[in-house]
């Protein structure tokens, strides 16, 4: 008898999600078979829930997902990015993508820009390919996945992160360069302005200084490692700039008046990672001849890559409970809930809403 | 008998420089006296000399300047950049600027941002140091000046741009990282475009696209070995941006339109490099979404590093006359008939005008 796995499916803007449940098919070559344990609602996922973003429809939303292996490929090498032997019943994180590097366009540095890319929770459902999304019991991983095994000590709802929030801060920091010793800039605390807040802080940052519109959050920058807080609706507090030259400047609030603030305000030899901004809005505009005379650079980043997959998974077990990371997760909800879920996410904003799973088919 | 030097005094915005004889002062420790032979006239000249930009007055206007050695302090050490010994009447070029690595705020990737910078043709003139610009017959380098010898067979016109245009093109390839087998877009046709269109050539660029609002402009970009032209006025000729990915975009028009344009319309990975905008204008709109989607990388470059400058050197040597460089000094003066060189550099807008210069006190 086949084993049945249960997803919740999206359709369109504002309609409620709706359950369907359909036999698990047989693995192709490489594949792995997950049973999902818990998922994080994204920002991107409500958007795409609001249709402030669009999506191939039908499809499964949830990308920051955390489960186990039921079933392994015969033809899977059966390791980790680490090297170790993959079981049934290990505990995974998985890159948010897979990239074949045999197909499409493809750069080792920015996998996540093949043109072939295949990505979790952000496509279409047919008739051969479905389980593909977070908000389900099940998803198959394909290969060319990075996948890495995770202690099962962890919390769930912490390691449903990393492979979205948490990697794509890593991926932040790279573009960054060094950040040790300097004076860094984050505007928009959301959970990847958190994150990379505590990153700069193990990193060794100098100063860093936390932006946001919200008081609360500018609270919560504190408690993971923010030196100064800018609520960006006081002008009074943008003086702070004239007494630190800032270095580094993560933009992950995606508003174009941050994003002018946080680069006008950079020093010689400063560098701006716009991050936050994928969605469409007014231009950002920046004073080229500064950006010319303090010998600026401006990076974007979308997504990440596998090194900073794996920089953000030693991240989290290193540090998972040093900063209040399980806080973040304000509510969690059966997956049967999901449409409470994600109205509780749109109505009260917390940093994430979780979703758990319990599966009949596989234990922790 | 002391030497005596002359010099053309700039004291104020469209106001004719005033000739002032001076006796040469002794040389200081590790100082070089250089007899000028030419100079060629920049467009940051003409901008100070039409109260476009602002310099400490009074001074002496000009910086790409060539020269024969006079004099040499017994306590410089004697070598140029390449380790060959300088000798009196050896042919020379000079960095613009002399950074010295024991004071201000020095990195070494980025000497011309040190905050103690000596700057050649940006100095106010006072009673202790007067010989520091090019609208003069003498000049006298100070320590920390990178020179190179040149051989007396070279065009003294085309010499004198190295140390200004040529070196800051260097320096632009540089930051645009790989240029061979890219394609190429680069705004602003004037020296500096023209010579980054011939160095992307030498480098082996795939397609070079050279942009401007001036027909004749463009005409000398093919010249110079651009493969497109793009008439930034006639809006139907960007369809080329549809039919090539620019992979690098350095803009040295300093027009917000052209950047712009530039920015928008480069590929994934895309890098732009922007060198042009050292004055005030208004703001340049940047679709920070595309900046992120497309990974981009924008860089600003203020005047350039030692290692560009050599790299200036050797591209000049190599390549004065396979590309049209004489014809770029549209018509010359003697220095004696310097305010009608800038009139007519004013009116007609050359490339360049140039100066040259006759000393009593060397021969080459």
């Amino acid at each position: 008898m086949k084993k049945v796995a249960t997803y919740y499916v999206f359709s369109g803007a504002n309609t409620a999600l709706t359950k369907v449940d359909k036999p698990i098919p047989a693995l192709n070559d490489g594949e792995i078979l997950v049973g999902i344990r818990y998922t994080t609602l994204c920002g991107s996922d409500l958007h795409t829930y609001c249709g402030l973003r669009n999506e191939p429809c039908p499809t499964i939303l949830g990308h920051e997902i955390v489960g186990v292996i039921e079933e392994i490929s015969p033809s899977h090498g059966g390791l980790d990015a680490q090297g170790s032997s993959l079981h049934i019943g290990d505990l995974i994180t998985w890159t948010v993508f897979s990239s074949d590097p045999n197909t499409g366009v493809y750069q080792s540095e920015t996998p996540q820009k093949n043109d072939k890319l295949y990505k979790y929770g952000h496509r279409q459902i047919t008739e051969q390919d479905s389980l593909h999304g977070g908000l389900a019991t099940h998803i198959i991983l394909r290969p060319h996945t990075c996948i890495r095994i995770l202690s099962k000590d962890i919390s769930l709802a912490v390691a449903a992160t990393i492979n979205c929030a948490v990697a794509t801060s890593a991926g932040a920091l790279r573009l960054a360069d060094t950040v040790t010793g300097k004076n860094i800039h984050i505007a928009g605390i959301g959970l990847l302005g958190l994150v990379s807040i505590a990153m700069c802080r193990e990193l060794g940052a100098k100063n860093i200084i936390a932006s946001d519109i919200n008081p609360a959050r500018l609270a919560m920058a504190k408690s993971f490692g923010a030196t100064h807080t800018i609520n960006l609706r006081e002008a009074s507090d943008n003086t702070l700039f004239q007494d630190i030259a800032v270095d580094r400047f993560i933009d992950m609030s995606g508003s174009p008046d941050a994003m002018e603030l946080g680069i006008d305000t950079l020093g010689l030899h400063g560098r701006a990672v716009l991050v936050g901004a994928v969605f469409n809005q007014r231009k950002t505009g920046i004073d080229a001849e500064k950006v010319i005379r303090k010998l600026l650079t401006i990076k974007g980043l979308h997504n990440y890559n596998y090194t900073d997959f794996s920089t953000a998974v030693d991240f989290i077990i290193d540090n998972w409970q040093k900063y209040p990371f399980e806080s973040l997760i304000e509510r969690e909800f059966p997956l049967e809930e999901v449409n409470a879920a994600i109205a509780y996410a749109l109505a009260e904003k917390p940093i994430r809403a979780g979703l758990y799973i319990h599966t009949s088919t596989a234990q922790i």
